[in-house]
């Protein structure tokens, strides 16, 4: 820590993300202060701007922390040249675009013994440790995850999505991944994959996933990009002693039916928590679990041809 | 170690690589022994047989090892089952179908403490030490790869390899990606691919891969699967300070054009020689680097339409 009293940090990429959530999580922490952003086209107004990364430390080299929000297939470049000079990073999700990125990242980050964050806001999500705790000890026989949304709705103008290294439906599909790997006990692995890809894109507009632990619990995921109405972000768990569902992205838990958890949201505020934890004991944070799971359905998956995708 | 004398060991999957590789690989090692093959179609004159690895541990069920041969996809559940019953494993390349298989193995293997070996045989080929240390003092510029082999006359009959997890042209591709993350140094991460699938598979049957690491090297790989007349799999890397060239695959070693090495095949015998140790001392040795390479190439890759493959 370069300041005693209040991390500095740096916002780079200025896309929806950043000024929704981590913008407004920073000012509700009173342990961090945010000093600049840098974006080549976005401002926030009543802060520094620069067009980069480079010309952001070099104007504020005191900086503690950057939060990367940049589109995933620059994310590696800008957080290798924050760590060489000795910052703390956070990353949004997923951490790179690869996972040899996020490996290297990893190392360089020890080298430097700085603190790296890869983040996963829905693991923040209000249902998600509660529903960990109710399965600990029940034995789960099936999960079903649907997460369809309208990508028109949720990710406007985000043509980097469908580029490849842009992930597509697994884009929000990762948040999924991310909530079952922390609450189900054991080891999944992919057992079947089908992935759907617009005749004119790089990345898949829709997918099924099936998984497996060695407990026997079965996992089947449906994810939609093109879902219009009622959009769904739903786990729903069947074990031997009743039955779970998490709901609005893990927001909501109810237990056979029963609503037990609805709270505000405080995803965001949450990580910053954690990263003011890494920050302050310079450590690392980074589980790839659900980055690996997606690299597995590329890498494993059946592919079809989809109707090209128009915005 | 149940045998203090010898390493009781017995193959699973008994096709090409067992055949020609592992069975005269355990014959010129005395520290091993081979007791039994399972294979639920072929068998190996001379010893038991067993049509799978349950049979196979139920009736010796003080086997020191096993050897994994099969084809990837069905490598985890073998090697989960015999990680659980305390027997060491050694696993072909790729170790499995997926990394999050691999990386539920190693977790296994540390729990039983036993050994778990994730074999990559082209490091061992005999010009790969000597051209990591050469390359270890220089500055490299620019590596080409260039990998085209013939599937019909290497792979005859292995449909397994054109299946969703059988890697395609990765199959082979892999051993060149093994090498050259062992003689470069720093991380590799990739900054483009285009597979090539045909009409009528899973899996591709070409690509074209740009790596880089943070020392600025540049990194082109060619891999196809439909190379008639002269066959490749060549390393071409330029220093500041010369030219070093592995060929067939990595057994041929010149700097400058000059021959400094050309041995004989020692890659099998040094795999075991390296399994014994890791036996002897409990030890897991598995580095997925090349694999999370393949990975990240599937993940980020531009895909084409070829051919339909007919064999």
């Amino acid at each position: 820590m370069k300041n005693s009293t209040g991390i500095k940090i740096g916002l780079v990429g200025m896309g929806k993300i950043a000024r929704d959530q981590h913008v407004p999580a920073i000012a509700g922490n009173p342990a961090f202060e945010l000093v600049a952003v840098a974006s080549p086209n976005h401002k926030l107004e009543g802060f520094p701007h620069y067009p980069d990364v480079a010309s952001l430390l070099s104007a504020i080299p005191d900086i503690d922390a950057l939060a990367i929000c940049t589109p995933p297939q620059i994310r590696y470049d800008i957080a290798r040249y924050a760590l060489e000079r000795g910052h703390h990073v956070m990353l949004e999700k997923p951490p790179g675009a690869t996972l040899n990125e996020v490996r290297a990242l990893v190392e360089l980050a020890e080298q430097q013994k700085v603190a790296l964050h890869a983040t996963w806001h829905s693991r923040e999500a209000a249902g998600v440790e509660p529903a960990r705790q109710w399965l600990a000890n029940r034995k789960v026989r099936n999960v079903i995850v649907t997460w369809k949304e309208d990508v028109r709705v949720w990710h406007p103008g985000q043509t980097w999505i469908w580029k490849a290294g842009g992930l597509g439906v697994f884009d929000p599909g990762i948040n999924a991944l991310s909530i079952i790997t922390r609450i189900l006990p054991g080891h999944l692995v992919l057992r079947d994959a089908e992935l759907a890809f617009p005749s004119n894109c790089e990345a898949p507009v829709a997918a099924t996933l099936q998984l497996r632990n060695e407990h026997g619990t079965a996992v089947r995921m449906e994810f939609d990009f093109l879902q219009t109405g009622p959009q769904t972000w739903d786990i729903a768990v069947e074990t031997d002693d009743g039955r779970l569902l998490l709901s609005l992205g893990g927001s909501v838990l109810r237990i056979n039916d029963d609503p037990v958890m609805q709270a505000p949201d405080r995803e965001y505020p949450n990580l910053y928590a954690r990263f003011e934890e890494l920050v302050r004991e310079r450590r690392i944070d980074v589980d790839v679990t659900p980055f690996r799971l997606v690299a597995d359905a590329f890498m494993c998956g059946r592919r079809v041809v989809a109707a090209p995708f128009v915005e």
